[in-house]
């Protein structure tokens, strides 16, 4: 049984499957795709959730091969923009127009960062030199004595990577997941980054064509509210209650956001790890979609790509379809401004007005996704571990209790928080369960 | 309707009823009293959840006497021990026995944090000055320079408040706490302050006479789990789901603990309030209830209150009933000790007879709570906020969306997390409610 029809569940399903166990996925929402979620915009289908997959992801790589999805470049042709609030200046390369002593700085924190990252596990991170402080400290602690223009850069490739604060996040966390994922640069950056390539047709192709060739009954509208192992530790099926009813299952795979896992009733009760889920939350991030008649950005020698330390929009890119038909741009507002979210786009369309001139003013279509409003969810793009608790609990998001085993790209060890992450954290779970029935 | 039968839903279900309100609880457990929870050990009845009361407490003293419970003196008599973990030193007054500089070192700590906790209004904490900065910091922080031995002595503190760390805490929301509470060392003293005296038969003796006069149906085993507001913002009515079936109501209070509201599915959805309640971790505390044949660490002049640096128990009471005929002790395992707690009280006694000699090592009874393997709780005493929550997302946890109000301690603007602050915020969502009918 697998709980969550999002990437991690369908990658366990699959591999349950393929080891010939008789597997059913229940899942929530009346879709499947968890944050994959594409819908059609003007002339194209664009993605509300995940869209980006860069250099060693290579189980979504191999997965949309094998769905025939193709993969296309995401623009990155022409000069960048920083919005400082007080100026906006263009400038090309990886790293943000900033004065010459402002460029020294950051490059001096993102190789502090870098080296903090190469001494932290992304697997074990409570193992690491210094745990217990490095988790009882926040991100922001330090930035902190950055110059304000620097600090704004690293808020918003934090909030862009995260949907949060700096201040949000467990230091210790926060280099685990950097090094899960192949550094911060790696994660910000399009060429040669996390943001490298994009799907045609949208990442919810991926997902449809694979739930079709799936040997796998899915059903919806399950949300799983209770699962007991009436045996306890020793053996014995587990009964999981959906609001479809109960069903009973030699081992179940639990691949939901942790806020929904933790909705979720244990019997017997598993206090470390409901402990550990009250540490987790999700990022803020609302995803704006901008499509229009022509990419005029394009024509001015502009990428598309804009860093604001303003809000509500923190970064853009450029969003164009595969083919060209249906020009676009698509936002982040995040952290603080995601959670003030209050649906009126008029402040964003000022903003590209500002980046791009008069011709922004009129979108063909804008459309915004708040993922914290999404019950099944809860917020995106991923769940963060506040400071206190990785060294705390003495247990992990993945350790399994009993028959019961966790997936969802917060458990995973490689590219944890990213749709590989996802596949990867559904694959282990499978093993798990594999070598267990 | 009233969501939760602890002592803020059974407050506003009073308050409701007592202005002309219809009024139902609906209660998960198959019992009422949430956080208040006594049971039969030996010769009397103890708690094993709240159990304290403190000057100030002015509600709870007010209805502990309309129930018609007395109150008695928490055993203070002899003297203190700290366990350092090396040494085992006896001491008199309210501070540990440190050597000379240390104890100028706490002293100045506290002075320290009392001076900041001026700073902070408990109604309001976000609107602090630097509030932004005070939030990006945890409370281990600030001890970080302290000496080894006193920042145990803080660490024992936090634990036994927080059931937390000190690094898993937003200082601003600690400042915000203690001056709702009076400050750290009404907290964390027993003659003056918030220990100072317990209830004859337990606390939940006051609950049960209170449900009894109460002219409203409370009922149990009624998981609330989705609360549909379709007219939303505009009126009309409310639409609870629980196990027990749907019904409406003109206006609901919710109030329980918040991770256990943030399970409960709101439509429209509230995003802000979603992602802000992800900020909130209930707090790791397994109560330890010892009773003995005699109260024999009296008869060697010690009142047997304890701190101990060293695990599993960090503080230890008397906890005797108010007749004397049944001895005992009563101690805290926290913050991380309790998320690994495995039941196994062995080392427990161990530390006991460390403390007060062989005649420790038999007790009648013992008695473990462990909070956080409690679903309808999830932890205790308290839910903490971690850092970056309070000062991003605009709202606070009794910030009411149409409808729905909040209550439960941690929604207190007085005695935030105590039973005091639990009836203050059932009193003050009643009073929202009746301006609204």
């Amino acid at each position: 049984m697998v709980v969550g029809a999002g990437l991690a569940g369908l990658a366990a399903a699959e591999a349950l499957r393929a080891a010939g166990a008789s597997v059913v996925v229940l899942e929530a929402r009346d879709r499947v795709g968890g944050r994959a979620w594409s819908e059609q915009l003007g002339k194209a289908r664009f993605d509300r959730g995940g869209q980006w997959i860069g250099p060693g992801q290579d189980r979504l790589a191999a997965l949309a091969a094998r769905m025939g999805v193709d993969t296309f470049a995401t623009w990155a042709t022409g000069e960048k923009i920083l919005d400082d609030g007080d100026r906006v200046r263009r400038y090309a390369g990886d790293i943000p127009s900033l004065g010459p002593l402002e460029l020294v700085q950051l490059h001096l924190a993102l190789q502090r960062i870098d080296r903090m990252t190469a001494r932290v596990s992304a697997r074990d991170p409570a193992s690491a030199r210094h745990a217990v402080d490095l988790d009882a400290r926040t991100v922001a602690e330090v930035a902190r004595r950055l110059p304000r223009r620097v600090r704004g850069v690293l808020d918003v490739a934090v909030g862009a990577i995260f949907g949060v604060d700096p201040a949000e996040l467990s230091l210790l966390w926060f280099l685990a997941y950097l090094r899960a994922g192949g550094g911060l640069m790696n994660l910000s950056t399009i060429q040669g980054g996390a943001q490298e390539r994009r799907f045609v047709g949208g990442t919810q192709s991926i997902v449809e064509r694979w739930v079709e060739r799936l040997d796998v009954p899915v059903v919806t509208g399950a949300p799983v509210r209770h699962i007991e192992q009436p045996g306890g530790a020793s053996g014995g099926e587990v009964i999981v209650t959906s609001d479809r009813g109960r069903v009973a299952a030699r081992q179940v795979v639990v691949a939901v956001p942790p806020p929904v896992a933790a909705a979720i009733e244990l019997t017997p009760a598993a206090p470390a790890r409901t402990q550990l889920l009250q540490k987790v939350a999700m990022g803020a991030i609302v995803k704006v979609c901008v499509a229009y008649e022509r990419a005029f950005w394009r024509e001015r020698g502009l990428s598309g790509e804009v860093v604001s330390t303003r809000g509500p929009l923190s970064v853009l890119f450029d969003n164009t379809s595969a083919d060209g038909a249906q020009p676009a741009l698509v936002g982040f507002v995040q952290a603080g401004p995601a959670r003030r979210w209050n649906g009126d786009t008029t402040a964003i369309v000022a903003q590209l007005v500002r980046w791009f001139g008069d011709e922004a003013r009129e979108p063909v279509a804008i459309v915004t996704t708040d993922w914290s409003a999404e019950p099944w969810t809860r917020g995106c793009p991923v769940g963060v571990m506040a400071p206190g608790g990785l060294t705390t609990s003495g247990t992990t998001l993945r350790q399994p209790i009993g028959r019961v085993h966790f997936a969802g790209t917060e458990t995973a060890a490689e590219w944890t928080g990213y749709l590989e992450g996802a596949l990867e954290s559904g694959e282990r779970a499978a093993r798990e369960v594999v070598r267990a029935l």
